[in-house]
């Protein structure tokens, strides 16, 4: 009888590459709001969505992850990874929502953990400033005037370089946000014949619980999209900047919300 | 109208981290053939198989991979990855066949190919000996007396170290080998209540054609499988090493035999 | 007119991979204070230095750093690292010194940096425990009770590990620690008889500058060194294990003392 | 006594990141020759040395390495690297001599042998097309019609993409190439007022032994310098393009010869 919530399923069910839920994150993120080109935007959208608006926000979030009982954070190669998230402004059955086009992680555990969330994730390098509770040139105040930056690399290309500069504190998050944000989750078939029609294809609400956020930092904020030979991210390039965002913010994962079945002979 | 075979699909679907099918694969390979507890094997094949012997092999790959038509191999960036991958000799209704219960790849879209094709893939760091067509202390020759080595780390722990020798040419691959090897399929639900029950959860079996090998050497071979904290694949220890090999192949994948439907409610 | 203050010098002096100091550096850092051997640790003591006692420090630290000019924090791929340190308890002409047998960086740039001040950098992945500002089960608490774990590997072993508890604020640092700790700088001839006729050869002390340090948490602490196939350090394995230790400092580098050259003939 | 070629020394110099020469190499190269502005190239030369054409060369390699006695290429981690080198034609003393503006590796062993040697090293990331002796999609052919790519990147951000079509055999190597190559080893000071006193600062000349060269093979090439917010290269970007090629050498190294001594109070 194997074990394990995702592939390798084993006898004792401790090398899955993902553990059983529930799953706890903490992060320290870096958000920009800005807006697209709606065309762009809307041709990003799966079957079901509709565009809201032509808002985005990316967010590059430095993760560290447990599961309920295993501590990860206590090894914690098995538990750090970089994340950047671009979302979309959506609507599904003229409910907003958030939707992701993109995501970059750097770790297996984190992708695979994805997958299943029907967050479409890839490897791509991103890196954070750090703000630390000292003064020194070396480290940004989080406080009026300090100067974050972010950045992410796909296959050895810079794809996007971000930069916030705090002012104040917010009383709200980054427009869009993950709270409700919906995916599309997909796994596909490799038998001749059926590579389009996939096994797995529905639009999935995610469903976390115990959030918390810490104080909002807000600010001004640049943000730059490079050319990619096949990446599409530059066809969300930003035609208007709106605002930066310093915070932190921890959730838990069991739950998943199955909103509509899209395979076709379904 | 969104395209591509894996998420992220995109309006182009020039994104996707696994192409459409056909794959094609070439690889410079290390194998050992041992021996291990057949309790021990036995207790990692999925139903459905039984085990046929106690022979297992150890894979050590330097793959180059391209798609149909966008010639991956010249950004190799996209193409190059290594693997390692553990065989046991597993029966399918009498017939015999290979399972794999561990392989480790350092490629993401090697990962998202793989988990199509129920490989259990996670990342390792796996590190194989070349050989060069000069004349060298940097360089085994392929012949006889010619050294190899390749090593498995797995978040940070060494887990595999192998040393092969060569002395003769084979007429034969080790075994079990990777024609008609048996897979696992498997996609797990997240919604509460649901966490044990996969989406999708099959017997496949693999199905590659244009399979090329070059000669094939062979001689002594060593391999020891290290301590990992979670990591089951030291309970599949050596009791006894058969044989080493060294060797290229070249395959093209499109295809994927469904066996058996796991899902207990289908 | 070449520019840069180590190579490589460019026309604008812009490529150098250390650029000139001042350096500033900030950190998180995770310590354990143990015993060790006392002719084990007087082994790996440089003409000059006498063993003071068997106490070492074993150091995990999460650095970002800046130039005078370049924000290099703002682009944080130029900007971070992990570092393991590992200092002994010696004595220079009878003052108490700490000398550091062995440190590992994961980023060029702190390699080179470190060679010019004596550290003798080699790479290793050092992983470190992060507290968040919020509560989770993915964060320890900067407190009482709060766990930390720090792991290092060097080319695929992994080497040490250390877990720390917190239980009370400490007035001093870690011991040995930073202040006045005396490296030695040495950088080989090649040509043939020369191979241990160094150009460099010569004890330095550290000097920094604009010292500040966070409250320090002390616990209780355990910490495994594992065997190496070359690299020496299990020879400093821990007799006993005092203490651990949690906090953040940050200093200012752009001066060295020259105490002693060695070179035989010099 | 501490033993090593480098640091750490140790007691029995079996942690040293870079061992005693003799430091044997083979590796797989493609290379393109390119013209560049014979100005922009004039000003990266050191004082001694003259531009003696305006032709460059940039080599990129996969190279193994082991030292005299110690078979690092069974362990491979410490062994393989990628390595791209930058070449131009200088002139010293009125003869030919080759000059490397700009070294790029994967490895802190190799960076340490470097180094030594006088090669400006920085960390980067290169991928370089392999040929495998089998039929496929995935692999070039190594004759007429064979495609080889080559990539760089350094701190995230693509540097060089490189691409080369065989088409016959050559009867020599690419120019300029590592015959005879002039490097400037440079060690800093740090101590305040010396910044720019190095300790060491002189023209040394490389010198191998037992050279070892594979057929050549060469044919049309092209080659993209990207832009770089630091990294001086797109000063060097192509004029013209001259040819491409592709072969395999091995060398030892265990001399360097002295040239001038750059230290302007020496």
């Amino acid at each position: 009888m194997l074990k394990g919530y995702t592939l390798p399923r084993t006898p004792r069910g401790t090398s899955s590459l993902a553990p059983n839920p529930p799953w706890h994150y903490v992060g320290n993120a870096l958000a920009v709001e800005y807006e697209v080109d709606p065309a762009a935007a809307a041709a990003f959208l799966p079957d079901g969505l509709e565009l809201a608006s032509n808002q985005c926000a990316a967010y590059f979030i430095e993760w560290q992850y447990s599961s309920e009982n295993a501590e990860e954070y206590l090894d914690p190669v098995r538990s750090q990874y970089h994340e950047t998230i671009i979302l979309l402004s959506a609507k599904f059955e003229e409910q907003p929502v958030a939707y992701c086009p993109f995501i970059w992680v750097d770790q297996d555990v984190s992708l695979m953990r994805g997958l299943v969330q029907g967050w479409p994730k890839q490897f791509g390098s991103t890196w954070i400033t750090r703000a630390y509770d000292l003064p020194s040139k070396a480290s940004p105040v989080v406080g009026p005037g300090g100067k974050f930056g972010a950045t992410l690399a796909v296959r050895d290309h810079r794809l996007v370089e971000a930069q916030i500069t705090l002012s104040e504190i917010s009383d709200s998050l980054p427009s869009p946000n993950f709270a409700k944000a919906v995916n599309v989750r997909y796994f596909p078939e490799l038998a001749l014949g059926k590579h389009d029609k996939p096994a797995v294809h529905e639009i999935v609400q995610l469903k976390s619980r115990d959030v918390k956020v810490s104080p909002i930092w807000k600010g001004d904020a640049a943000i730059k999209i490079f050319d990619h030979p096949y990446i599409e991210l530059p066809d969300l390039r930003p035609t208007e900047v709106i605002a930066g965002y310093q915070f932190s913010f921890a959730l838990t994962v069991d739950d998943l919300i199955h909103l509509r079945d899209l395979r076709t002979d379904a």
